[in-house]
């Protein structure tokens, strides 16, 4: 394998495209102060800490959600499937603050359990977040959430983990426009 | 699809386990104050930050891997292919501190141009990476390191992201020891 060194300015610059990093495409449902709902696509998202369980995902500070989140300190991280990947990408336009995105897309909201922000009912997992700690990189934001509740998708739940990522087929994004669905699975060694 | 409420005390329990959520499979290596090299798989991790590119990833602190960031503040992710999925759970083992776990893997150790742990020869791409931040929850650390110098395959560099991919075969893990390898992708619409 020869390598080979190269600059790498920012993680979306032509190179920072290259690497071969992936993160898992999640839908953030978020409210505003006025009670309007917004819906966005994000992929820097990972398990933090285990025990409690959060979340921390990473988020441009011109974007809604994290303007919502900033405001109103909750959201919830609904994991779609393929099945709807067009509805989920449709929800990353920019559209003005006043627009609901899930009406954009066909998605539907369906009341939280705990938290303001809806739940996406498309979506066979919804993890309902309380903010629970904010970095600040310039106009970057990673955004730790405390999950609080969770509803899962009963078939889901009760499948085996071969027949739940069939089922589900969650994506992985891979930089330049592209994704995987992850619906085979292989046994670590 | 009927959904029900499910209580999640942490993302390690049963119940966390069967959450469909994806984390990249990579390997951290680190170097002791004694000069002992230290490898280990991580699977929670994320690009926190796109500019400047910043990486964070979670990690136990009674790992080594914790212990030596805390003690050099210097690492190297190193991203394998699926082609050395043996090697890479190989690392994981729970060795005494003095154990150089590249070596029992069968892994190759090559010196990093600029930070002090080597980058391992057989993964396709190594972020040389400083200590930035970070965030301490009880015996849990997330880490956050600056990429200050990157190293790639010559061929895996030049390819179409589509034959990237399918060269490298980076992989997610599931949970419940389970993992996908990405090779084939698909366009967002």
């Amino acid at each position: 394998m020869a390598k080979i060194d190269v600059e790498l300015e920012s993680f979306r610059s032509l190179v920072g495209e290259k690497l071969p990093l992936l993160g898992q495409l999640v839908i953030v449902t978020t409210i505003s102060k006025d009670g309007v709902i917004n819906a966005a696509v994000k992929s820097e998202i990972m398990s933090a800490v285990s025990n409690p369980p959060i979340l921390a995902f990473s988020c441009n500070l011109a974007h809604h959600t994290a303007q919502n989140i900033l405001e109103q300190h909750e959201f919830v991280v609904n994991i779609p499937g393929e099945d709807i990947v067009e509805q989920a990408m449709e929800t990353s336009k920019d559209y003005p603050r006043k627009v609901n995105e899930l009406e954009k897309a066909g998605l539907h909201a369906v009341p939280s359990s705990v938290v303001k922000p809806p739940r996406i009912a498309e979506c066979p997992v919804n993890l309902e977040c309380k903010e629970e700690f904010l970095k600040l990189y310039d106009d970057e934001i990673i955004i730790f959430g405390h999950v609080v509740a969770v509803s899962i998708d009963e078939e889901v739940f009760q499948a085996s983990i071969e027949d739940r990522f069939r089922i589900v087929r969650p994506m992985v994004t891979t930089g330049e426009y592209r994704y995987a669905p992850i619906s085979k699975l292989k046994k670590l060694p």
